[in-house]
Order: structure tokens, then sequence, then C-alpha cells
């Protein structure tokens, strides 16, 4: 972990959403969809939890994402989560919301607490309704099944995947107030991957003590430079949801204001976010590499958000990195019809990896780089772009991944 | 072709740009980069011609494309477009533009005519230099073999592909103040194709009589609704040219103003650049059917094309296409990221082809569809979805592909 002083407190510790006090989880076989895999998850507070969410952006909103907000906004407190994988319950109608509100009821009535306490969330395949008897058996052994291990955490992450290869979660202590401070969090991914204001599916869970009003805004501000700066193929999901419980218990005195504990929060949720949001990028449906574009130099940070995502997006050099080919004009070109105005004469263009870093483009000609250098740094499992826009001082990175066979065989037949 | 009354006097012909009076083409072997197939193209008229001309948006513009704003805006008239494939000459910085102006002046040498009025077009691998000696070989090869038979206009169409499967060309008749006015066409994908003003490379060439203001605003016009909405992967050229050169032999009275004839000169104009665009999107990298989204009942025409454009950019519906999948959720999803409001409630989707029409989605649920028949349409070369808004009475459509093992294939180590 980066930083010195004062940061030195923070720490990665083993765990993920079970990391911080007070919290629960489990991840049970429901049979939602999948067979013989866990795919229904839960998670749980033993008290009732201040909750921030952001949501997806796109007009077509899956159930859960209303239900989600709604409580978020209105609900006095939330204290548990359930999830399902396999069915999205988007384009659902009517159906689909009263769908929520009874795997809301089922919980609140095993969990002993009110329906509008429990969010839900679901993933998978969009137009399906889900099978409510076997979501409520699911919920059943949820509650049966819930524990503050580690390995409870492990499975809530293991049920929520999809065609993701790998359960991504991760936990963070640091020091608040003289408190010790746990935050801990999981996602999955890792098809239509491009999110607009929050990730697919992520669920963050901590002790802090903060108001609500800075918890949101903490969340919000978050993601602009963490989830929002992946996309593993352009298109925003109908079920994008970002959900992080604090729950207290860690009981520093309450976050009320901005300042150096509330700045000590935002960097220990940064670094969750983040870490998370690279995990989801590199393992994207099919992807052999984590593809990551840093844009320095740039007129305004702005600017260079477009830069660094219109490049982790473009299919061409997507294609490329896949192929180990240090084809950099389509980097250029990714570049250049972003939308931001730069002077191509004067942009230095560099590749980056485990291996080296080598100068391939500067001047508004390339470089007399080795290209078996070159080959090697774009063999690596991370690949880094850096591209110095010599307009002003603001940067910013994005993560993708690249663009191989397997995402075209995970997508021509998802649904079988 | 459609149409009655007025519009039956226009009619298709064989040939492409050498069908117009006046015009004469070629395509040789100049072994630019490829090897042992025809990479070099010259169209040429025998009396000077007014331009116009569409180019990339892109910040990033190649050579040729400077060369070639230059040109259509100052140079008195045009008589010539050079072309080769291979290298694109684009980031090739001075030595890119100095390539062009020895093009032109060897060009206008062997020609008879001011290096001013000869256009030039690249397309390729971007970065890498022009062999100019190689070049001016094959414009002499070009000078000797230029004729005004339908052969060498299929010469051209062949020798300006790069991973295109097949040439593109077309032309039409129609009859414009009782002159007989032909307008052919030719064009080239498939990779890096998502035009924004014009698309990779089209050279139209027509013997009507016209002002240069009429024929420049007839193109500019024309483009937002023909080449403007395709796209293969997303990808906007540092490349795209779109010019048409007017020789004025078809005799017509100079068309001066907008009225019966200048309408029927768009006609014929639309027809022939919506063809080559479907061509173009049909044949996109790797594609192995023509993807056609209709959006209908939209709020605006500029909501009806960015509905349309989403759906036909977004990988999870191309890939679901090429997997002959009827995943309808994804065309939904792309629709409600596109930017555009509409309530997903009151959406009607349809699948079309050549087998059949089906109903899929209606009043925010899915229609009682049978799979079988889906997946029957679904692998037909040529797929439409129809998406009816019920936001208004705009409509547009937009042409694109599915994504394929292949498109990665040709990507993942295109330079090699």
């Amino acid at each position: 972990m980066e930083g010195r002083g004062k940061e030195e407190c923070m720490r990665q510790i083993e765990g993920g959403v079970t990391a911080a006090k007070g919290f629960e989880a489990a991840g049970v076989e429901a049979a939602v969809k999948y067979r013989d895999r866990k795919d229904m998850a839960l998670v749980y507070s033993r008290v009732p939890c201040r909750a921030a969410g952001t949501f997806t952006t796109n007009v077509v909103k899956a159930a859960p994402v209303l239900w989600d907000k709604k409580l978020v906004e209105e609900s006095p407190f939330v204290q548990a989560v359930v999830v399902n994988s396999g069915i999205a319950n988007a384009c659902t109608g009517k159906q689909g919301m009263d769908c929520c509100k009874a795997e809301a009821e089922c919980a609140g009535r095993l969990l002993g607490i009110p329906a509008m306490a429990v969010l839900v969330a679901s993933t998978g395949v969009i137009g399906m309704q889900l099978p409510l008897d076997r979501i409520q058996a699911g919920i059943e052994k949820l509650a049966a099944a819930k524990s503050d291990t580690a390995e409870a955490g492990l499975n809530a992450a293991k049920a929520i995947m999809t065609t993701d290869t790998v359960p991504k979660q991760i936990a963070v202590q640091t020091t608040i107030g003289g408190k010790t401070v746990t935050l801990g969090g999981m996602c999955k991914g890792s098809g239509m991957i491009h999110p607009n204001m929050c990730t697919m599916l992520g669920f963050l869970t901590t002790d802090v003590n903060i108001s609500r009003e800075l918890l949101g805004k903490a969340l919000r501000e978050d993601v602009v430079d963490s989830f929002n700066m992946i996309s593993v193929d352009g298109d925003t999901s109908t079920n994008d949801t970002l959900l992080i419980l604090a729950n207290g218990l860690a009981e520093n005195e309450e976050i009320t204001a901005e300042g150096a504990e509330y700045e000590e929060f935002c960097r220990a949720l940064h670094f969750v976010t983040t870490w998370l949001a690279k995990k989801m990028a590199g393992d994207g449906e099919g992807a052999t590499a984590l593809f990551e574009t840093k844009v320095v130099g740039a007129a305004s940070k702005e600017d260079a958000r477009i830069l660094a995502k219109s490049v982790i997006c473009s299919s061409l050099t997507k294609a490329a990195i896949f192929g180990h080919d240090a084809n950099w004009g389509r980097i250029l070109c990714a570049l250049g019809y972003s939308g931001a105005r730069f002077d191509p004469e004067n942009v230095d263009l560099y590749f980056e990896g485990k291996s080296g870093k080598i100068h391939i483009f500067s001047k508004g000609v390339a470089c007399d780089y080795s290209e078996e250098e070159a080959t090697g740094i774009l063999s690596d499992p991370e690949v880094t772009v850096l591209a110095d826009m010599h307009m002003g001082d603001a940067e910013a990175t994005a993560w993708g991944c690249d663009l191989s066979y397997d995402y075209v065989k995970i997508n021509a037949d998802y649904r079988s």
C-alpha cells in the first residue's frame, strides 16, 4: 500500500464484507437459474445501518434498482442485502417489483427486521421473472447460514458471480478518531460493464460512525474516479448497483463534517473501490490482461477522464492488446475521437508493464523503439498505456481489459 | 428500387466510379505494403470537376485528410483522386504531409493537370510512412492503365480494400432537367468504422451539372442519415473521407437553387450512399450478418438516431446476433443507456428477417414468442430490430454487423 506518515495507519487485512464489526454474510445454492453452485448471498448487520447507494443511469432500470433507490432515500435505516445471480429481474414489469417486495418481506420476517430495511439486488439474464418460491427457499437457507466468519464473506462473494472467474473481495483497516475502523467489500462483473454512476454489483460494509449525508457524499464522489473509470464492453447495465452499509460499531465519534477524519475514511473507501474496480476490469469477460490507461498533462480533469476511458473502450485497441501487438496508432486514434481537444503533434505515448517501459510516440511520429521489447511488455498480465497530453496538469486513470475470442464465445450464447 | 411516379426515372445500372460520363479509373499493384494484390487506385475526370468532401471529426487527422480538406475548400477545381491501401499515412508528421504533396505533383505531371487538382487518400496501418518511390511508380502505372470501362472501375474498388472481403460499388441513373444524369460510387471498410461526418473511404463521381455550394450541401446533409448511421466497432478513424466529383458532362442546366432538380439529385445521392453504407456495415470485419436497427415513434429525429446507433454499437447485442440468440434484454439495455429519454414500459420490440417478423417485447415485459422462430430470424444474413418508442413520430435506421471470433482474430494482429 502506498503512502507515508499518517497514511501508514491504513492497512489491508484478510476478508471482505464480514471484516467490519457486526457484519455477517452467507452464500448458498438456491438454483435460481444456475445449478450446483452458490447463487444467493446475504449481507447482514446485527445493528441498524446508515446506507448510501449509487445506481445505473440507464433509462431501463431493473426492479431491484428501483427498490433500493427508494429504500436508500426513504428508509430510516437498513440492515440487510439479499442478492441473487442468474436472473437480473430487469424488464419484468409489475411482477418484478412485486418480487422485490416479497423478497424483502421474507428476509425481514426471518431476520426479525422491517422489510423496509432489506435491500435487494439481482444480476444475470434480462427479461426473465425470478422464481419466487426458490428465492424464498434460498432466503431461508441464507438466514440459517449467516455468520461473521471470513469464510461466510467469501461464500457471499462467490454467490454473486456470473461470468466472473474469481470472487472479488477486500478489506482494510485504519484509525479514525482514535478507533480502529474497518471497511470491506465485494463486487462482481464481468460483462455489461461500463458503469455510469456505479458498477454492476458492489457491496461495501463498514463499522465507521458517519452521518448519512457524508456517507452518501463520500460514495458519490468516489465512484467518479473508481468504478466509473472501468469498462469491459461499453454496455451500461440495467442493474448497476453499489451499496455501502455503515453500522457505527467502531465507536469513533460520529463524522458529521468534512475534515481529517472524513478524509481518512474517503481514503480507505477509495483504496477499496479502486482495488475492486481494477479486479473487475481485469476479470472482464474473456480477458487475458488488465489494460490500464493513465492520462497526464490533460487540460482538465474531465478531459483526462474522457481521454483515458476512450482508450480502454476502443475495441481495436483491446484486440491489439490481446494480440500483444504494439499498434499504438489505434491508441492515438481513440484519444482523437474522444471529444477532448489536444494537439496530436504534442503527445507522448508510452507502454508500461512489469517488464519495462518504452517511449513509442513523440512529436507527431513514432519513436525508434524495439518491437520485440514492446511485444514483451504487451505480454504482461497488466499493461499500462501512459499518455502525456502536454496541455495542463490534470490526470486520470481508467481500467479495462483486452478483447479476446472468449468474450465473443461467452456472449454469443450467454443465455443457454 | 422503391418509389413510384416521378421516382421511377431513377434506376440502378452496372458499374461504379466510371459509370458517369467522362470518368476514368484504374487499380494496380504497387506493393505499398501488401503483396500480390491491387493496392493503388485512381479516379480521374477528363474535364475539371467541382468537388465536395466530408472528413473525420477525429482530432487526429491523417495527412491526406488535411490535404483534401484544403483542396476542397481552396482549389478552383479538382480532376483526380489517388488512393492507396495498406498504409494510412496517419500520425506521420511533416514527412506525411510532404508525401501527399509529392503524390499530387507526380499525378499532376503525368495527367497534365495542376497538383492542386489532385486529391489523395490512404487507408491501412497508422504510424508508418508511405514508401514514396513505390507510390510514384504506382501512380505511373495508374496513369497508364486508366480507362472508362466498368472493369477499370471495379479494379479501383478492389485496390482500395483493406480487410474488406468484397469490393463495394454502385451506379444509378436518373433524369434531371431533361438530361440523363449518372452517379456512381465506391467505398471500403471494414474496421475502425464508426464514421462521424463521413466514412472510411468513399468516392462518388457524377456527371451532373450543379453548383459547388449545392454539391457540398447535398453531401453534408446526406451523410447524417447514411454513412454516419453505420458502425462496425465504434472506432472513428483518423482517415475518414468521402469525396464527390461532379464534372457537369450530363449537360443539364446547372442546378443553382433548391427545388425539384436538386431534390432528384439528393434522392439519387441518398440511394447510392445508403447502399454503400449498408454494404460496408454488412462487410464489417468478421461479420456474418448485416444488423439493422430501425427506430420509429421517437420524440425527435436526433433521439431516433441516437437510439438506433446505440443498439448497433452494443458489443453484447452484436455478440448475441452472432450467436443467433434472441437476447432482447441487451437491446433494451442499449436503448436505455443511449442518452435518449423514453418510457421502458411503453416500448415495442420486434425481430425481423427474411424468414419473418416476431413481436418480442411489449408493455414492459417479454411477449410470448417462439424461441425457435426467433433463432430462425436471427440466422438470416440480414437481421432487423424494430423498436417503436411510442414517444412521437421521428424515425431513423442504423446499420452494423455482428461481433464474431474473426473480428478479434483480424484485429489481434492486424499489422503482421
